[in-house]
């Protein structure tokens, strides 16, 4: 019983295990889909088979979808597209978008989708300050996220799911969970996108913490505690920097933070378990092949925390095992041994010195 | 590195499995401890062996507790008592408070505790309303309540666990946690009672759906969707009822909830499961010798989503599956088949008809 929305033209930008994924579902959905990839061998590969050769490798993809790549789209290309859905990591995004920018019709600009999570090293941005920086505030206030509890292996296999969808500008939310939604796919709409993608890139340093904790030896009432706990900070520091507290109780908040933090095969988890039994960094990121998003998001988080002036104990905790050297069962215990206090006490919304962003995309 | 805060001299009420590792925690913090338990037989074999012959019994309880029964305290012991902890069954609450009420000095009240979780059956009251309705407005205002992610076998173990300690009246709170507070065992105070106490009981209804969607053969983004999506309904039907929404972002809220679903001893959790696995409710009781408190919860929670006028089709499927003879497999259908909508959209705090209870404690 597909929906049958009315048909869209969407590219993907990114062939990565979410954007192939997500490419699936709206092929599924029957939208005209084309898939970008830097790499040709990849568009070779797909046009012939349809069949990603890296990732979601058993799965026989939509034949709705086109390959194309790996130059980037023409202005000629992106004018005929409804969606552009942005699936490439946060730290490659920034060089895409200023090269994508001068392409767009200002005025038939298409829907602006972005899945990416994390932060942008060097310049702690979030997603948003990016599409601000190179696509200047009124796209950016139009920008769509995606975020939820959402594992690419089971949304191929049409397994139900559900994901947030946040914009500054509500009507774009719901014109980008009119292109998504069907029975097994469910869309919520909101309009914090800051919280959203903030949940989106913290919930990977709370899953180091979870992991630590299971590492130790620590049993269910220990990890849960962590797990909420972390919330708790995700949902002050969210807050100093603008967010909406609730935001942080739906999809892409405790939703994914669940998913993430229950998930043997989530690598950060994985990290945390194994720093949790003695191991150190270096050997687990060797044996391990790939960095686990929150081992580099921690970084800029600290600096976040400390501009925000936001009490953070466990994500200072983690930042202290994974890059001073802390031992992780006195890091335990130093948490532990901290005095009693109430249980949420939300900072000032976007109080002390006003963050950047929330003046760039011009919300102050 | 046990602190050692003032002694105190503290009766629990409820030898059970949940009273009785809260006795062990408080004895074992250096507090002088009595265990009230109405069966002779647990009064006179604890005081032998310092063992409880029904629940935890691997464990050697701690020496500062000394078991009393069967007849209520009278007076005169109560008159010597510091803190009363109650944790005895919320269905048998109300019989026990109307003997002791008469027994307390007016004048020189103490700490009064509960932990007991659920909805009274009949009456639809939380414990608040019991003991307003038992000791007076007065008596219901101080009242502290406890709760949050806390496995009893974990406890008596000294496993790192934190809980909520709420109460209307912060100060009561607070002395609530100086008699609770230990490095193993983190108390974090707040000011609403009515949102702890809800989250605990509608807790164990969305323990049943997580079950269910896991018995169905659904994965990893269905359950997390089930938790996020049932803890959204818990904020709203808390909201309406007069609760603050991020309640549920704590530990009695979120974390309990994240304990409950992921864990396979959780009887709720295991209803939930054989349910979806297409067995039928009466055989599911038979075999498990006891009932799992969501079964009767859900049919306290089906009638308060009415009265509130509170959308929460969760358990209201969950409802329609134990009652109404409702397919299992169907209900997820229908429920997926639900049009987009909004992530979270509170209803108005306490709203149409004014909630009994807010009016009971006198905080209308």
């Amino acid at each position: 019983m597909t929906l049958s929305p009315d048909k869209s033209r969407v590219v993907v930008f990114g062939a990565g295990n979410f954007g192939s994924c997500l490419a699936d579902h709206l092929g599924d959905s029957d939208h005209d889909v084309y898939m970008w990839s830097r790499d040709a061998s990849i568009v070779e590969h797909f046009n012939k088979f349809h069949r990603n050769p890296q990732f979601l490798k058993e799965h026989s993809f939509s034949e709705n979808i086109k390959a194309v790549g790996p130059d980037l789209p023409t202005a000629d290309f992106l004018s005929e597209m409804d969606v552009l859905l942005f699936a490439i990591p946060t730290q490659g995004l920034r060089e895409n978008l200023k090269l994508l920018r001068p392409r767009l019709d200002e005025n038939k600009l298409p829907l602006l989708i972005f899945v990416n999570k994390g932060i942008e090293m060097g310049t702690n941005a979030l997603t948003l300050e990016i599409i601000a920086d190179t696509c200047g505030e009124h796209i950016a206030r139009a920008a769509t996220f995606i975020s939820g509890p959402s594992f690419a292996k089971e949304i191929v296999r049409r397994r139900p799911t559900s994901v947030s969808v946040a914009s500054f500008t509500i009507s774009e939310a719901e014109k980008a969970t009119q292109v998504f939604h069907q029975p097994w796919f469910r869309c919520y709409t909101g309009g914090d996108p800051i919280g959203l993608e903030l949940a989106g890139a913290l919930k990977n340093v709370y899953a180091l913490a979870a992991g630590m904790s299971d590492g130790l030896g620590y049993e269910n009432n220990t990890r849960a505690m962590m797990i909420t706990r972390g919330l708790a900070e995700m949902t002050c520091i969210g807050t100093a920097f603008g967010a909406e507290p609730l935001t942080f109780l739906g999809l892409a908040g405790v939703g994914d933070l669940f998913l993430t933090c229950s998930s043997p095969t989530s690598r950060n988890y994985t990290v945390g378990y194994r720093l949790g039994q003695g191991e150190l960094l270096e050997t687990i990121i060797d044996t391990l092949g790939s960095v686990a998003e929150g081992v580099s998001t921690v970084k800029a988080v600290k600096n976040i925390i400390e501009e925000l002036d936001v009490k953070a104990p466990i994500a200072t905790s983690i930042y202290n095992v994974l890059y001073e050297g802390k031992d992780v069962r006195t890091a335990v215990s130093d948490l532990m041994a901290m005095p009693p206090s109430r249980e949420l006490e939300l900072p000032p919304k976007a109080g002390g010195p006003k963050w950047r962003l929330v003046k760039k995309v011009g919300l102050e």
